[in-house]
């Protein structure tokens, strides 16, 4: 561990800056929590008005407190926190959480008195957690130095770090009500020294910590944190609920691209390169995280429905297709094995329906045949309110060989008060038990995806060695329009073929007659398109011309495109048309990138033409892109299924368009200065023999824009 | 009511034939809860054994019960049921809850004897509720027939009807647990009488019931309960929680329409049909049934989120905008009286922020202030563990708010300890309580959704009078091939054309020479397309060529098709080709239906062409229509949104492809015997000028698809 975050983590001696003897104040609070805890290190108190609390003397002031003390916790008035800060530092101590409310989130007067403390703790060398934060709880230390109503959380095996305190002291309440442990719990505040991202390896590096849980409102450096978070989740499982969606708005955009890569598609992009599963609410992200917590994880998709009731496997059996999981085939020497015990009319096949008379004893026989099937990779056991026997009974004999298999269980308990002991008896074993199937079902799922992650380590990303950067550089340098503009066409098309994307070979006529001799040139028939770098999309305008067989209907086409843009964009400086030989016919895609400002150049793969964002069949990644990461933007659109053939579509050059998706993506990382480039769209022909891109435009930041930094060689 | 109901939710007098004991038989439960759920009616035990039983006498023979009885209660061994409700017969009982097992669920014997206890009850006149059922309980009346344990549902506001008896478990002891009570609880079991639909009608008539929630694992008679769902839906709400999607599998199908309608489509849109809210879980369904029990309906999506926390109030502005809400804009004079009390750093636009200092009064003042801004027409509060009051003081000041507003009002208390004593106080004054914000802001969207469907009545299906059903009936007796087949082209044509649904004429060619024959009559460029009631996908087989500018094309292409489609379909029935001028350019659609076995003629719209399976744009609904449910195929698919244009996209003739989906549902719906329409693709020409189907197939139902009974008349 970063040996400046030991002191949050594993302090010697912890002052409360603050303490206060009247039970109403939050200062009393914490001074509990910290006594109440069992914290076994130094509690210091420091108040200017001395005297005793918790039978331990109240220091006046910072300076007069004994070793050992290298954590303070301050609850003071937000002005004077900047000097306690540096009376930290004069002391020697080099971690502070500030609780203090009153800074960034009250407006522009604690914005500075934030940025003094921030300052302030530069300055002395302090690691500085909050303000505004609610601190920080170790169940196993254990310590905790918040001011949430008691009791703690049970020690437990899930770290927590928010951004929001308030949903700390429901996460606390919550797990305590459904009796479930924390391991630590991190609060966040107003960030302004430490963040989400700052604290992942610490407290990955807890060895209580199995799972880590994340509620995000926002991520500052997104490119870090898919670092930090990818390196974390190798070794140990994150799950993210991020909200802030319908905060989110969009930005402005002129491609495709840029208008469907909305932040939330960032995001979901940013989180699956790092391996962060993301939950869409808490209830999901804690279900998950008790089974990532508890169980093994499972070789294979085939699930195994042990119930007692028609019902409730059904609703199993749903949730289990629903999730992407399947209903395991039962080996016959499985269903022959529970018929020598089970009752006749009981169903062997799966959902092994074991009928409302199952003894527990059927009950763990059942289950343990089911756990030795080599087709079963999990089990899902349903226990309603049994007619027959308590429910805590069932589990109790469901324990042992739950406890004793290589396969995950989860158990679906339903009900409330019948099946509260035995819920409790199962968490005691750490064996993860869920109100419905559905939730069950899912915790399976998650299961699964994290095993499937474990099992393909992330690919390299690719990077073409024969691509020309240095004219790249050149070209954009060259670029004399205004930022913000999109380059003339022939630049675009430039800069793809210095990336070896091919490019349909495209000449600017300024007059019809060059348009004749264009197209004489490369051939009949022709294609015209207006060439104006303020008209983004063309087909809009009137603005295309297609398969014009001869020197009439090329002269024809160019006046009426000419008028039409004029007409339609009286403001656009028109150079007049692009001259592009007809192509073969083939499957017309969408490739593109868009700078993102928090996780950088986003790539997006799809179903093309000018409907692209009305059928939204897209799919995102982050750039640069491994090849695992191209095929998953194939295989997660129809687009992209559909280049391997359909009924009678012909399979396409799936290759090619692989090719171009690494190249454009190792195009928009290299260049950061790319606001969007799109090709829309890529003709993809036949088998084996390639791609063109027809179209293409590429705009570049506006000073606005913050660029993330390159890395272009 | 229908009296034959009466007995089972009014009886005066209840008789258990098999009460027992034994406190280890389901008999000796039953009798128990009989007499525990302080039912007010008369009281009788039935055994041959005879004796006492909570202090009364136990008959050895049905003959010998004492007025009055109007209810049996049965809970014997299987083979003893006919025998039994013979004897119920004979003694004027016309009302039996048969709780016994081992009925169809075990096998065929089981099988046999639930016929024989269906007999027994028609000629006897007696309904039959069962066998293999939990029984009813009626919480308010009050009356339990079960055998489940302990204690009893509390008295609510939502009846629950059940196909699964272990649901009924489960679902009890979890409003229990929960603390929210039911009214009536109605367990099937094996439906040998009455069903699902039966029960509807005498369960929307118990006073106390508000909501109806129904636990669906299928239905047999779909026509059936569309209709009584509807009548009962205008009424009162009913929500439904059907299982069993991954059981369904799919129907053999030949058309598009009838590969993408699979029994979960047809029976999202029956419920839609009858007005039915489908629920995922049943979480949902009772966190709905709560809102929709107790709250008044909004009057539009305008939603105002009340926090002391910013974090969950960003949660809330999240799930209110995914489930089709929208945050409020407060007005100004709401602002200035909200800035009056709260303290400036309170954020008083939407959510409203009062802070974790808020107190129980500035809570029920901004809450009332809320209520009256007219642009609100609901509020989410949020209630976190508060660390200033206790939750259930603030719950305590907000209910005279809520209980006074004509507006609905949520709350998600969040946690669980800290905030017990505040859910049950409201729960007390009937206000929903949730865990977290996601369920509330679902509860309000399904309050909005039951206000809409109110204020829509449901719009008269349209009947077209100019059709003409003869021409169909006698293509259709005419028609010579073998059932299950498709019918040749030129009378799918006559059919659709006799329908007055435009269809490009078409003509068959038998030869090369007499398909130019055809072409110079109809005009040049000409399509061909191969002829063959055995080629469904014709443009897979190499069947189609288009364009075909002259004779020596038409000629060519003649031969080229015949001897690929020979190649491909060995063994169809090739009749030549069908020639057919080439049309002018437009949007292609899809228009098709199916007859679904439980819900009849299913229509279906959306993207056409061939990749209609891969982009799956496309919509459901129950035939005949009405004009709303055309207008809704056409909003819910790309492909009808995009007919109003696009971008550069014209708009096309939307009223042409509404009339087109409303004739072809009516003949679908005239005649039942048609399995499968479709028309694809129908070409939509810009606005005014019309649509055409260039390409349709009729497939008729085989003997052994059960055709629901016509209405052509």
């Amino acid at each position: 561990m970063d040996p400046s975050f030991i002191p949050f983590f594993r302090p010697r001696g912890v002052v409360l800056v603050g303490a206060s003897h009247d039970p109403g104040k939050l200062g009393y609070g914490v001074a509990a929590n910290l006594v109440q805890s069992g914290y076994q290190g130094a509690i210091h108190f420091v108040n200017p008005k001395g005297g005793r609390l918790f039978d331990r003397p109240v220091h006046a002031d910072l300076s007069l407190v004994p070793d050992p003390v290298d954590l303070a916790v301050l609850i003071i008035p937000a002005p004077t926190v900047p000097e306690a800060l540096r009376a930290c530092g004069r002391r020697g101590v080099r971690a502070a959480i500030v609780l203090s409310g009153g800074f960034r989130e009250v407006g522009p007067e604690g914005t500075a008195l934030e940025a003094e403390c921030r300052r302030a703790a530069r300055e002395l060398g302090i690691r500085l957690l909050g303000p505004n934060c609610v601190g920080i709880i170790d169940t196993h230390l254990p310590l905790d130095t918040t001011f949430l109503p008691p009791p703690s959380p049970a020690p437990g095996d899930v770290a927590f770090i928010s951004h929001s305190g308030a949903i700390c002291a429901a996460v606390t309440d919550w797990a305590t009500g459904q009796g479930f442990g924390l391991s630590l719990l991190v609060s966040l505040g107003n960030q302004a020294d430490l963040t989400e991202t700052d604290m992942l390896a610490p407290v990955a590096e807890d060895a209580h910590t199995r799972v880590l849980t994340l509620y995000l409102e926002g991520i500052g450096d997104g490119r870090r944190f898919v670092e930090e978070a990818g390196a974390v989740a190798r070794r140990k499982p994150i799950i993210a609920l991020k909200v802030g969606r319908s905060a989110g708005g969009r930005r402005a955009a002129a491609s495709h691209t840029g208008a469907l890569a909305g932040q939330e598609v960032a995001y979901d992009a940013a989180f699956h390169r790092a391996g962060v599963i993301r939950a869409e609410t808490s209830e999901e992200m804690f279900d998950w995280s008790r089974a990532l917590a508890w169980c093994p994880l499972p070789a294979g998709p085939d699930v195994a429905v042990l119930t007692n009731a028609g019902g409730p496997g059904v609703i199993a059996a749903d949730a289990v297709e629903r999730y992407g999981l399947r209903l395991a085939e039962l080996q016959e020497g499985t269903r022959t094995a529970l018929r020598e015990f089970l009752p006749p009319v009981a169903s062997v096949r799966n959902p092994v329906d074991i009928l409302a008379s199952a003894s527990p004893v059927q009950y763990a026989r059942s289950l343990h045949l089911l756990l030795a099937d080599p087709g079963v990779h999990s089990v899902l056991v349903i226990l309603p309110p049994p007619p027959r026997d308590p429910a805590e009974v069932v589990a109790a004999s469901l324990i042992p060989v739950i406890r004793g298999a290589a396969k995950p269980v989860v158990v679906a308990l339903m009900g409330e008060n019948l099946i509260r002991a035995a819920g409790e008896r199962l968490r005691a074993a750490r064996v993860p038990d869920y109100r419905c199937p559905e939730r069950a079902a899912s915790a399976l799922a998650i299961l699964l995806r994290r095993a499937e992650m474990l099992a393909h380590p992330a690919a390299p990303v690719v990077t073409f060695e024969d691509v020309r950067r240095a004219e790249v550089r050149r070209l954009l340098a060259d670029h004399r329009g205004g930022t913000g503009e999109f380059l003339e066409q022939s630049t675009a098309g430039r800069m793809l073929a210095a990336y070896r994307i091919p490019y349909a070979a495209v000449e600017l006529a300024r007059t019809a007659d060059e348009a004749v001799e264009v197209a004489r040139r490369v051939g009949f028939p022709v294609a015209l398109k207006v060439a104006s770098p303020q008209i983004p999309h063309k087909s809009d305008a009137g603005g295309i011309a297609l398969n014009l067989p001869d020197a009439a209907a090329v002269a024809e086409g160019f006046a009426r495109i000419m008028q039409t843009a004029r007409t339609a964009f009286p403001g656009a400086n028109i150079l007049g048309v692009h001259v592009q030989r007809m192509l073969p016919p083939g499957q017309e895609v969408i490739v593109g990138a868009v700078a993102d400002p928090q996780f950088g150049p986003l790539v997006m793969f799809g179903s093309g033409g000018v409907e692209v964002e009305g059928l939204r069949d897209v799919a995102f990644a982050l750039a640069p892109l491994s090849r695992d990461d191209a095929e998953r933007l194939l295989t997660s659109t129809w687009a992209g299924r559909r280049l391997s053939g359909y009924r009678h579509l012909p399979p396409a050059d799936r290759d090619a368009v692989l090719d171009v998706l690494l190249r454009l993506a190792q195009l928009a990382a290299d260049f950061p200065e790319i606001a969007e480039i799109e090709i829309n769209p890529l003709r993809v022909f036949p088998a084996a023999r390639g791609a063109v891109a027809v179209d293409a435009r590429v705009r570049l930041q506006t000073g606005e824009e913050p660029a993330v930094l390159g890395k272009a060689g």
